[in-house]
Formats: C-alpha cells, sequence, structure tokens
C-alpha cells in the first residue's frame, strides 16, 4: 500500500526535489483561503472541528497512556483546555524503538509516501490547524491558515525532499566489477540500506507550533526515525491534529501509530522535555525556542543530534533609498506582523545621525524614526487591518516586557492596549518604537522578544554595519536587512553579511518582507551564527539523521 | 587560473560524483605501482626522493614558524628524523582565519579545480609518498604504496566529490517568481553564497597516514575552511610530503600557501594536539586514533563539528561453508596483512562449539582453529611474502601486546619474532591466533590492537550472531565477515548488521577482504556504532562543514 502513496506523490516529491535545486518559486499547496482551492464549506467545517476540541478529550494511539492532561488557553481570551493523553515514558520509548525496525523496511520510497500522504491530509485539515494555531500563538486568522497550514506544510515537504534526495544519493543495490587484467574481474553484489538512528524528538514552540515542527517530524520521519512531538505546553493542538492525521496514515499502512507520538507535561509545573531529551532512546533533536534551553539540549544530549533554533536580535541597515515611502510602508508591516513575535522580526534599525537621502531629499535622523513610527500608526488606524495583522500577543511576559522596556530607550511611538474587533479579552498591544544612542549596546543587543524596537543612531553606515554584524556574531540574527542606493555599500553589506553568517534581503519596498521566508527558495536561518546551529532545511538537517549500512557479496 | 584547473579536472569530478551515486568500480588513480603507470624511473626517484628526506629540514610556508622538530623512526630499524617546522600557534591560526575570505571568494568549482589539482600531483609522488608510509607505519611496500598512494588519493577525491555535490545541491543564484493572480508576479533575485565553517584540522594516525588523512582534508578544504593537518609524531612525513604539494598548488594559484597547514608537536613529551583542537578558530575536526582521546574530543571540542573514527572489535562468524579451502586462504592474508594493525581486521572469529559443515564434510571446532592457524603459517612459509604482507609492527606497544596476550586463551598459533629479508632490524612479529570459551567477553570484547585473533567457541551460530551483534553494540566496528551455506542464516545475519550498524561481507573466498574496502564503491564505516560517529565517506560527513549564506533583492 505504501508503494501505492508513493506513486500517487512521485510527481509532486519530484518537483520539490527540483525546486530545492532551482530555489524558484515553488508550493504545492495553496496558500487561499477562499472556498475555490479548499471547499464550499471548508471555513466553517475547520472552525467547527477546531471548536470541537475545546474542553474535549483528545485522542492518540500510544502504549503507555497514564491519564490526561492540558491547560491551554487563547490569547484571544478563552480558554481551550483540550485533554491530551499522558504517557509513561517508560512504555512508549521502547515500543518507538521496537518501531524502528518496521518503519526501515518499509524502505525510503515506502516512507516518502506515507509522509508525503501525511503532509496532504494535513493540508485538507488546514482550516481546523488554522484556527488551533490562531488560538494558541496569538496570530491573525490569515497568518494562522497560511503560516500555520500551508507554509508549514510547504516547509515540511521541503525537508522530506531533503530527506528523500540525501538517502536517494546512494542506490538500494549495486554490482561492483574491479577490472583484473588478463583475469576474470573481481565482482561484487552488494545492498545499501538506510537505517535511522533512533527516536526523534520535536520539541515545539507556542509562536509556530507547525512551521517549526513539521521540518523536524518530517526530517526525521521520512530517514527512518519513530518521532515524538513534545509541543509547548502553550500551543498543543495544532500538534495534536496533525499527529492525528499521521497517525490515521500509518494504521491505514498496517504500520504502528506510535511511529509518530506527542508526549506533553502532566504537570506543567514539572516540565519532561529535559528528562525526555537525555533518554538513551532518543538520537535526533529538533528544537525551537530559547536560548538557554536550546544550548542546554546542545551540551547535555550527547546521545542525539540536536538541531535547535534559538534567539537572536535581527538588524536593519538604512543608508540611503530612493523609495523613503516604499522603505517605511515595508518596514511598518512587518514591525506590526503578529506583534513583532517572529524570530526573523527586526529589532535594531541602525540609522546614521546624519540622516539619509531619499527621493524627497535628506531626511534627519529623527525624521526616518518618526516616519516609521507614523508609518506603523497609520497603518494600524484601521481597527479590522489592526487586528488581523497585529494579532494578539502569545504570552503574558510579552506584553510584561512590553511595558519594562518603555524606559530603554527614547520612545518615538509607544505601545498602547488595543481592542480587537472580535475577541473583546484578547491580548493586544501595539509596536514600541525607540531611538537610543549606538553605544547603548548592552541595552539594545539584547533580545527583547515582542513587539519592541529601536532605531540606532550611529556616526555612519559603516558603524552600522559594524555594529549590525556584531550582533549577528555574538547574539546570532535569523535577517538582516538594508538599504542604500550605493552598489559599494550594498557590496560591503553583502560581504558583513557573509563573514556573520546571515540571509540579507536588499531594499525591500514591495510586496515581499523581511521577516518573511519562502520554502524550497530561501535558507531559513544559515545554521553560522547563534541564532541556530542548522538551517531549515538543507542536507545538513537531514544527513546525519540516518546512515547506511551495507552487505556485499560475491554474485553467485 | 583555477577556473582552467576546474575545467581540466572536470570531467574526471563528474565521474567520481557519478560513482559515488553508482557505487560501481572507479579508481581515478592506477594502483599498479609499474613503469608504465608511473614512468621509468618512479619507483627509484621515489626512493631516493624519500632517502633525501631522512635527517633533512623539510620546509613548509607558514606564518609563525619557531623552530623545527620531529623524530621519526622506521619499523624496519632505522632512524628518519626529519625536522619540521614548528609554528606558534597564536600567529597561524589567526592568519589561516584571515585567509578564509581569499578561500571563500575563488568559489565552489575555483576551490574544487583547486583540490583536485592538488591530489593529481600528490598521485605524481605516489612512490615518494609510498616509501614515506612504508617506513612510518611499517606497511609492506606494495600496500604502502597502494594504501597509502591511489587508494588514499582515492578516498581524497571520493570526500571531495561529496563536497562537491554537497555545495551544488543549492545553485549560486536564482530567480524566484511567485504568481499574484492577476497582478504582476513578486520577484526576488537571489544569491547563495556557500561559506566555510572556520579552520579544519585533521588529526592523523600513525598506520595510515594518508588514508585516514585525505577523507577530512579535502572534506573540509572543498567545502571552504582553510586546513590543518596535525599528523601522528610518527608519521609525520607522508603528510608533509602531501601538504607541501598542496601549498604549491594555491601559491601558484595566487592564494596564501598556508590556507593548507601542518602542527607537529615541539615536544613529543608535551603533545599539542587537546590544546590545538580547542581553539577557538578551529571549527571543524577530523580524527583517526584511540578512543579515549576520540571521545575526549567530542566531548571537549563543542566549537567544532568533530568527525571521530576510533577502535572497535571486528568479527566474523563461521556458520558452514562450501569452499573450506577458500575460506582459510581468504582468512589467512587478512589475518596477515600489515600484521592486523588495520581497523578493519577481524579480531574475533565465532564457530559453534559443535563444529561447522563443509565441501569436505563435517569439521570440529578444533580443527576450524587449527586450519586458519595453519592457513597462516602455510601463507607465511615464504620469506619474502611474509615480508611483504606482513610488513613491520609499527609501535613497541602493539609487539609488546602480543606478549602480554597469550595468556588471554589458548594459543593455536604462536605468534614470533621474524627477520625480514630486506631489514635486519624491522619489527616482525607474526599473528597470535587462540581459542577461547564464549563466556569469556570481558577478554575477547576489549580491543587488542594488532596480530592477536580469538577463534570464540560459542553454542551454536545463534549465540554466534548474538555475541557478534554485542561486541559491535558495545565496542564498535568496521567491519563483519559470515560464512554460511544457508540464506535463512545469512538474512539473519544481515538482520543483525543493520541493528547492530555495521558493514558486512559474506561468504569472502576469493580476491575481496574483509578487511578492505574500495573508494566510491564500499561505505568505509558506518557513523551507527562507537566505532565511529561518521562515514568515510557519504552526504553526512560533508553538508555540515559548510553553510549556505543567501542575499536577495528585486530586480532592476
Amino acid at each position: 500500500m505504501s508503494e501505492t502513496l508513493f506513486a500517487k506523490h512521485q510527481d509532486t516529491l519530484n518537483a520539490a526535489v527540483a525546486a530545492t535545486q532551482s530555489r524558484d518559486y515553488f508550493s504545492p499547496f495553496k496558500e487561499n483561503p477562499s472556498p475555490r482551492a479548499y471547499g464550499e464549506t471548508a471555513n466553517k467545517d475547520g472552525e467547527n472541528a477546531f471548536k470541537a476540541h475545546i474542553g474535549a478529550d483528545f485522542a492518540l494511539q500510544m502504549p503507555g497512556i497514564t491519564g490526561k492532561a492540558g491547560s491551554e488557553q487563547s490569547p484571544y481570551g478563552f480558554e481551550i483546555n483540550t485533554q491530551y493523553p499522558a504517557v509513561d515514558l517508560d512504555v512508549l520509548l521502547p515500543e518507538m524503538e521496537a518501531a524502528r525496525k518496521a518503519w526501515r523496511e518499509i524502505g525510503v520510497e515506502g516512507r516518502a509516501g506515507i509522509c508525503m500522504e501525511m503532509l496532504e491530509r494535513i493540508n485538507k485539515a488546514s482550516f481546523e490547524i488554522g484556527y488551533a494555531v490562531m488560538h494558541t500563538s496569538g496570530q491573525g486568522f490569515m497568518m494562522a491558515f497560511q503560516a500555520g497550514g500551508p507554509h508549514a506544510q510547504d516547509r515540511g515537504m521541503e525537508a522530506l525532499a531533503y530527506g528523500y534526495q540525501a538517502m536517494m544519493s546512494a542506490p538500494a543495490a549495486a554490482t561492483w566489477t574491479k577490472p583484473q587484467g588478463k583475469h576474470d574481474p573481481l565482482v561484487m553484489d552488494k545492498k545499501f540500506t538506510v537505517v535511522g538512528r533512533g527516536v526523534g524528538l520535536v520539541i515545539g514552540c507556542s509562536t509556530f507550533p507547525t512551521w517549526n515542527t513539521y521540518p523536524g517530524l518530517f526530517a526525521s520521519l521520512v530517514t527512518g526515525n519513530p518521532t515524538i512531538v513534545k509541543p509547548h505546553p502553550a500551543a498543543i493542538l495544532p500538534a495534536a491534529i496533525s499527529i492525528k492525521i499521521a497517525q490515521d496514515v500509518l494504521v491505514e499502512n498496517g504500520l504502528p501509530a506510535h511511529i509518530v507520538s506527542m508526549v506533553i507535561d502532566e504537570d506543567p509545573a514539572k516540565p519532561c522535555t529535559a528528562e525526555l531529551a537525555q533518554r538513551d532512546e532518543i538520537k535526533v533533536i529538533d528544537f525551537t525556542g530559547n536560548t538557554p534551553f536550546g544550548n542546554w539540549l546542545e551540551d547535555n544530549c550527547r546521545q542525539a543530534q540536536v538541531y535547535t533554533e534559538k534567539a537572536g536580535v535581527n538588524t536593519i541597515i538604512i543608508d540611503s533609498t530612493d523609495d523613503f515611502k516604499g522603505l517605511v510602508r515595508n518596514l511598518s508591516f512587518t514591525l506590526s506582523l503578529y506583534s513583532g513575535q517572529m524570530c526573523t522580526t527586526p529589532q535594531d534599525i541602525f540609522v546614521p545621525a546624519g540622516g539619509i537621502e531619499t527621493e524627497d531629499g535628506h531626511k534627519s535622523f529623527d525624521e526616518v524614526a518618526q516616519a516609521i513610527s507614523t508609518g506603523v500608526t497609520k497603518f494600524l488606524s484601521d481597527p479590522e487591518r489592526a487586528g488581523m495583522v497585529l494579532g494578539a500577543i502569545q504570552a503574558p511576559a510579552t506584553a510584561e516586557r512590553i511595558q519594562a522596556s518603555k524606559g530603554l530607550g527614547e520612545v518615538v511611538r509607544d505601545s498602547e492596549a488595543m481592542d480587537n474587533p472580535w475577541f473583546k479579552d484578547a491580548r493586544v498591544h501595539s509596536p514600541l518604537i525607540m531611538t537610543i544612542d549606538a553605544d547603548k549596546e548592552a541595552t539594545y543587543m539584547q533580545e527583547l522578544f515582542g513587539p519592541i524596537s529601536f532605531v540606532v543612531k550611529t556616526a555612519d553606515t559603516a558603524q552600522s554595519i559594524a555594529l549590525a554584524s556584531k550582533a549577528v556574531k555574538e547574539h546570532g540574527a535569523i535577517t538582516m536587512g538594508c538599504y542604500s542606493t550605493d552598489e559599494a555599500v550594498l557590496a560591503q553589506i553583502e560581504e558583513a553579511s557573509l563573514d556573520a553568517g546571515v540571509a540579507l534581503s536588499c531594499n525591500l519596498t514591495g510586496g515581499v518582507f523581511v521577516n518573511q521566508s519562502a520554502a524550497f527558495s530561501d535558507f531559513h536561518a544559515t545554521g553560522a551564527n547563534p541564532a541556530a546551529n542548522a538551517c531549515l532545511a538543507d542536507l545538513a538537517f537531514v544527513a546525519n539523521r540516518f546512515r547506511v549500512v551495507q552487505s556485499r557479496r560475491h554474485p553467485k
């Protein structure tokens, strides 16, 4: 049956592999939540399916279930409290280890077909998952649908495609014929079997519970590792819906459901992640979250390959522009989107003290800072647009951080609590923008997660480049943006981005934003600076998740 | 100029990439040390070149040279004492770090062309290197030439080809065009630049000073990392000759010579390897050697990617055979070759207490053990053949270990000191073969490096399989061999080899030996058991040695 699935999905998989190589636009999943793409009743059905989970039990098939737990709350102001199975690791992990054999024997194409089918079914649940992402992460619905649905599925397929191509780099069998001059050649028949490393573990985050979970999940799965998802306690539901679908596909193909499992904290006050991550059965770990725990995993889970995406300080260098209005518009959306709670949102915008040249003539430092602040305010002046784009603040700690940060610089645009047009108890706070002098590095180079930005006053663009590089090298970054009309300056900034190891976006003034990256084309994180020790996704993200074991003999 | 080199070597490089994918026989370098292949005077010239190094100064171009050192001795009984430059790490490492930029800017094809040229030039020095390998490792000349010359060069090119294909998995540039329905598409021009991780370090071993050094060296180099070789103090010369050639190619191409450098211990009593390996500039480490230091590197060099090949306990399972004479002949050569000093030589041969079936009828356990012992003795009865195949014992500690091991089992074939026909002071000891009961695991499952083997008496083949698996899982192994006429038994053994993660050779009775592996076809080590955390070579061996940094902007 898994052969049928491989045949069904082979063309798409090959197209996905080709896209990772061409880096042109490719998306197997429709990003528009339209009735035409997803069906007339898809939105309503998805919303109803989400609502049916509220306060209900969520069933998953795993050995060793001991009870239930769950205490999710929507940042839009209501309780979700879905109850998920809690499991005994001493029962689950040996059973997952035992399931490696069946998962290995189904082979590369068998696993690829099954994983592709999982993604296709997950895509059909994009509305249900979209509402679940919205009400756990706090994202606005459109973003929750796109980033939590099709774009996350794209990233999952991208990782799957990399795993597939890495495994296909060796054939399943070969004949080796070595000439021996006048004598008969030496001939050996050889078999090459892909063997997973063990059990995989994917530790999710609260802000992107699917986008940051699918790559590790599908990379580990397709390469032969039964995999556990350990979602963030605040954002379990999107993972649980995905895992339920994955388990259905496994069972339909005669495989143990628990090849994909989920572990949650039975008691949120006693998180089990550290214990789980150090279990001997766990050989691959993917983590998205805070730097201290990411570093702890890297240092302490020596039995496993550990892939981490941690915190960083993203930067923008403004040197000059021939489209100041476009710059302001672009940055206003970037700073507003999901209230700055993206790992790609810029925190520090470096502007020379002497100001910049624009198509409208010279703009002073203060004029630039003011224009960006006013741009954000204007952009958010439409309450529905503000509600959709800002979403809600995921964690109370982030809201507190905004308040606590107001004294760190000179406030140009104050953050205010806002109403959401549809959810009266939503936790909404608009972006805080401050100016600060370049010498206050200790302040603006710490990561201040949330809608908190600094316009940093530098001596000149050379200093802007030096400080932005330093932020990347010392604190890590996933994105760097820049604006300049001078090719020599752009070349200098590009050189700095290569040295620091961070993806650069130049002169974005239209419909592409520094905090957005496109699967199959943009590498998300580089693995070359402290923000992440890996990239989503490339060959390095998959090649160490499996080994090839060979057997050779002379032909009969 | 590096473009010319890429064009010159492109066809061979493409053939090498294709070979890693087909796993058929491929060798760009001639393994026969014949005048026709290497020139009429190549042997004599190479020997003279080797002799000219004895007691002489060896020049390399590196910043920070402080003095000279070197105290190599030939296991064939004379002093080499070539003097190599000692360097100040505080000068060398910052200069190597600074050379990253030039090495990055020459690009993927530039680096590939230069590395291919280095290998071609190294190939031309195969006789000089062969004599240097012979007189540091103790290998017989034919093996030193082949394994230290063309076969090592093959392994270097294999790693280079993997690095090249991994880097080529992303294009250098791409245009991304995202349709926007009725609106103009979003278009971005993107650049993707391969960036090395930092400075590479390859820590060599005394027994295979080139074969185990070239893969890490060329994998790190081609992916953009200036690389230091730290040879074993007993086997510096083969590395030094190779590095000198690499430096010549770099200089001819206008690049800093020290992109490939060599560090030795200024005082052999105070090895500098641990300090060097922990330097912040070192981001990739390749190590071949003992398990404790390999584990130490993995645990303590957290700033680097660490690839290790350590010790192991290789096994043979004998269940039955239809070619007992071939089995004995094959194992006699295997146990004799380089006096068992290969990381692939079997140590434990599991045979059922009840004996085995053969084409000549039943053979008892004792008959099997005796036949292998007699086979070795007969094979070594020709003094010239014995001298060529056994070579010499590299380290005095290995000779002492043979003596100390004689009480560990019941001696079936005693090891004796032997004369070498050409070198009267050579350190030569023939293989020691003992029988032992299966329950003496603590004895035969420790690695006893050198020509020391056990024929282990097991209850039956099922126990043989269980014990061989246990040896792999707990102590590591690079090879496993087996003999059976029963397909069901072979399938069980193959399953066990997949579970334990070790390469299997079945029923070798002809001209292929369990301790030999062919570049481009056989994966050397798996990375799936404690003998090695990586394989030479596969995508996992190269993919983490570089990162891709992107830059994007809208087209004009």
